[in-house]
């Protein structure tokens, strides 16, 4: 039953040799290494404009567009230092195997720390962003956004993610050119009618801006770190290099700069719309559906606004889907994560890693009621933090490698490390109280956890290291002696079994029997003499009625009687019962003592399944 | 930690020498065994007047003396019977031994199914009624109900039964006696007030009695089957006969006569109270607590009356934790039940059916919000059964046994097990769908399973039946091969270990390793040639990069292969880690083969311990 549902659901096996990567052609990895960062413009905009009106009852509605042109410096700066993260790693890798290769193990554990952090959020901002942009257009769905998020998490995002899916397959690449023919025609339209219209070109009230003090600066600089969440996924191009077509690095370039150029036109198209058609952010509206209605009224291009940003930002979700699960896979193949997160499940996909993101996705929704602010305050910070680890990393490359004008390369990284390192510190300054110290705890944490658990795997591979030289010698086998205990309640078929195969181990087998009183333990032993198998029976009195203490203390005894080379084994039988429930009419004394021998040193254990078949 | 809280909680383990039974006096017999029986009082003619004045709308209130007069008819009778019980079985048992020994297995599980409801309800019952003593008196209480039951019946009475506590011991004997007390002041008191007060005798509103047609008998017949629940515990005496000092059978009989005697006379007491102060039911205040403040006020004794009735009730549900466990112990001496509620704890006591009846009463109290009045409805019909049952085990007993004046003996049981009989049937009629179906299904999905159980354990005996005539011949034991199959994921030091055993065992050892690609298969091999141990490695290659199944297949086959006498055992390395997250870090494959493994007939496992230090 549960391997054919699985089957259905997550589909057939598959073998090593259908892994392949197909190479992909500049459009195609636009729409599909762009998704998360084109999609922000649905989000980022309005939650800079959030904290401008309704911060501390002041309306700063005025610096809106200034915030708005610096993030998109920032991103053209950010780019610009990602198109030499390409040139520099035609392999690829992320901001963990830059900072590993150039800086060392600290700040590359940080920077996983970041990006997992990061890709655990981008999941959860962009599920609950589209399901706000549905939301917006069907208000009877309101108040069902938690499960909405949850029922994408885990019936679409996590099963197609389990099942895997060609990177390069269509279905990611549709959605992000139907969206951006949309906010194309929503920007020419909303353009058009503010040239076109009567009203003054934008409203005096959105131009009006308070003095600069140092509270409205702290607000202006909050507004900006905010703004930032629409930068999130810029990187994702430089890490996936190996994926295009030759020349990778110079078409992964030319993506990147499309990419940018898409972005800061949509920012600033919707930011300019926002403005003239002066939108205020609404609890149950986002700011880009309430822009599409002013254009479009409730026509069918409404309609089709909403739902292709809806999809885009679900996919958006799912490139966290693909970059995490890989990055930890890479990070446990270091050794600081769980080895088995490193290993490809039956449809070659790393489903534990995917397991995991879809959990720590689902749980911050929760968390956080699928609320887009709250989650935006623990946004951007660890993309950030990444971004100046990977920056700064590229600094160091240039440095060493002294290739032809390392220094102006060196030069563009260094200024990309300064800005976003700026950019750390401000989200941090403006929104430590917010949220972002959850964040700032959370890296720490995560730093350390990597530290201990490659620490324990090194203490094992020390431990377990081979000793080549030894070579099993055979010699000494006829001295070495194995003390088979067999622990009976009484002479039983089992028994007859047991000893039969204890035979077959070894020469020194002891029968033990724990009476819990003198009656059992006479019975028993009369059985056995009646019986006489040619082996002792030895007869263990316990008067307080255990079992488990006195076979154990009856080992130690034996342990420290016997030369150091002997073995001790216990052999313990096993029933398999024909049906579940017989199973608790038996008493668990065999596993109990299976779990207490195994915490002895150099005692084995035999389990010999007895099969009932009645 | 553990073992300190169980020692301070639980005491020291006993020793089996330290299980020993003080005979008891009559006086303190008649305590003990009677708290059950005569407390119920504090709640029997409150419930059938609560059926009289509540139901339907119609105030039937001149019922309740002939109802409570056939109440205290009928117990009189079963008390004659039950002292025919006790003459006839000195070495005590309940209901399900005299029904095993004169009518037959089903029978004796019927009366087993409705003995188990019957322990677990008087628990239920009592603590509840002791707890509604409680809050009458101190209203502030009123709400905390569940919490007050549950903590009974958790930390006192479970925690106390576990310890295990003489049954002689003082704290059983001296509340009774109070509570005795208690009654004969409050109904001297009230009799004296009845009589000098200038009021009429009994008000005329209480000697109303409507036409007695058939909705009104139904009524009648309804609160006598509540009244019904004051007779539960009546057989505890006859149950306990060899507890009694010499001569045994004739203590039991006079005391038996006493207990009845003082029940009548309390149950009279009462109910001629209830109806010349016409006390009405209240839901918060129970009746006993009304008629002790209309005759004391709140004066000291209408506290102590409410305190010894709480105290009285609480050691009423404490016989229900004396019996209950014994009879299971019993069962399941017979097969019927999990052969380990037959096993004495670490105090001697049956711990596992004292925690049974904990969670069985809990769960009730739970589901019944600690209501009474609907917990009696499922009372009393047990009890009835499994009091018809006994009687009519007797009738037989004595028809069989036929010593000196049998018939009269026989025909005494007969009108007992015809009256209990009748209970029987009017409670079924009266309360069916008031909640007695429950019990009625509960009884019968009890037998099935006893005799599922029982069925089971059949089974198993033929199994296991020891083949006397074979002796454990070791002439063919050179011929006996033992494929030891040790799987490896590289050669480390747990494989030089593991074969230095494993070459203890067998000279047929397989080193097998399944690859999950052909690099991982390379350079295992070339590892393994390297270190050249004597022993050749095989490999299997597993495309879909599973370790489990191609392990498995390759014991299969290897089962296909081998001579049938022949042995296969795999080794399993288990590790031992210094801290318990350790284990979090080594994948699960060893637990899991295990598992699988054991499914298989004829293949035995080895766990081979090996503690990391580090």
């Amino acid at each position: 039953m549960i391997r054919i549902a699985r089957r259905v659901l997550i589909g057939k096996p598959l073998h090593n040799k259908e892994m392949m990567h197909e190479r992909l052609p500049k459009w195609k990895a636009l729409s599909i290494f762009s998704s998360d960062a084109l999609s922000s413009v649905a989000y980022g905009p309005e939650q800079a404009l959030m904290i401008l009106v309704a911060t501390q009852g002041v309306i700063a509605y005025g610096y809106l567009s200034p915030v708005i042109v610096a993030v998109s410096i920032l991103l053209m700066i950010v780019a610009l230092s990602y198109v030499q993260v390409s040139k520099a790693n035609p392999g690829g890798g992320g901001a963990y195997a830059i900072a590993k290769k150039n800086m060392g193990e600290l700040p590359a554990l940080v920077a996983a720390g970041a990006v997992f952090a990061d890709y655990v959020l981008t999941a959860a901002v962009s599920v609950a962003a589209g399901t706000a942009a549905i939301v917006s257009a069907f208000p009877g769905l309101s108040g069902k956004e938690v499960g909405i998020d949850l029922a994408v998490l885990f019936f679409i995002l996590m099963l197609v993610n389990l099942r895997g899916m060609k990177e390069s397959s269509n279905i990611f690449v549709y959605p992000t050119y139907a969206f951006l023919l949309g906010m194309i025609v929503l920007i020419g339209s909303g353009v058009y009618q503010a040239f076109t219209h009567v009203d003054t070109f934008i409203p005096v009230a959105s131009l009006e801006r308070q003095p600069l003090n140092m509270a409205m600066l702290y607000i202006v600089l909050r507004a900006f770190a905010n703004g930032c969440s629409s930068m999130t996924g810029v990187e994702a191009i430089a890490d996936s290099v190996p994926l295009f077509r030759k020349p990778e690095a110079y078409n992964a370039t030319i993506t990147t700069y499309w990419m940018a150029g898409i972005l800061v036109t949509m920012l600033g198209g919707v930011t300019f719309m926002m403005m003239h058609f002066h939108i205020m952010p609404l609890s149950e509206i986002t700011a880009l559906s309430q822009l599409a209605e002013h254009i479009f009224h409730r026509s069918f291009f409404y309609y089709y606004i909403q739902v292709t940003t809806m999809i885009v930002l679900y996919l958006a979700a799912n490139t966290a889907y693909n970059g995490l699960p890989v990055l930890l896979s890479i990070v446990a193949k270091d050794g600081y994560l769980p080895r088995y997160l490193n290993s490809r499940g039956e449809r070659l996909t790393f489903s534990n890693g995917i397991i995991l993101i879809t959990l720590a996705a689902g749980l911050l929704i929760i968390v956080y009621g699928g609320n887009i602010e709250h989650l935006i305050s623990l946004y951007a910070i660890g993309v950030f933090i990444s971004f100046t680890i990977a920056q700064f990393s590229m600094v160091l490359h240039w440095k060493r490698e002294k290739g032809s004008g390392w220094i102006v390369r060196a030069i563009v990284n260094g200024i990309g490390a300064s800005a976003t390192g700026l950019v750390v510190i401000i989200i941090t300054l403006t929104k430590f109280s917010h949220g972002a110290w959850t964040v700032l705890v959370f890296i720490p944490v995560m730093v350390l956890i990597f530290k201990k658990i490659r620490g324990h795997y090194d203490d094992m591979a020390d431990q377990l290291h081979l000793p080549m030289e030894e070579k099993l010698e055979c010699d000494d086998q006829a001295v070495v002696r194995n003390y088979v205990i067999v622990p009976i309640s009484s002479p039983t078929r089992v028994v007859y079994e047991s000893l039969k195969f204890a035979k077959t181990l070894s020469k020194d087998i002891i029968v033990l029997h724990v009476a819990k009183d003198d009656e059992s333990a006479t019975r028993v032993q009369a059985k056995w003499n009646e019986w006489n198998p040619g082996i002792d029976l030895e007869i263990v009195h316990s008067p307080y009625r255990l079992t488990v203490q006195p076979l154990l203390d009856y080992v130690e005894e034996l342990q420290a009687k016997k030369n150091p080379q002997d073995y001790i084994t216990v052999l313990i039988p096993e029933f398999e019962t024909r049906k579940w429930w017989h199973r608790l009419l038996h008493n668990q004394t065999g596993w109990i003592l299976h779990a207490m021998l195994v915490l002895k040193e150099n005692v084995s254990v035999i389990t010999i399944p007895y099969h009932l078949n009645k």
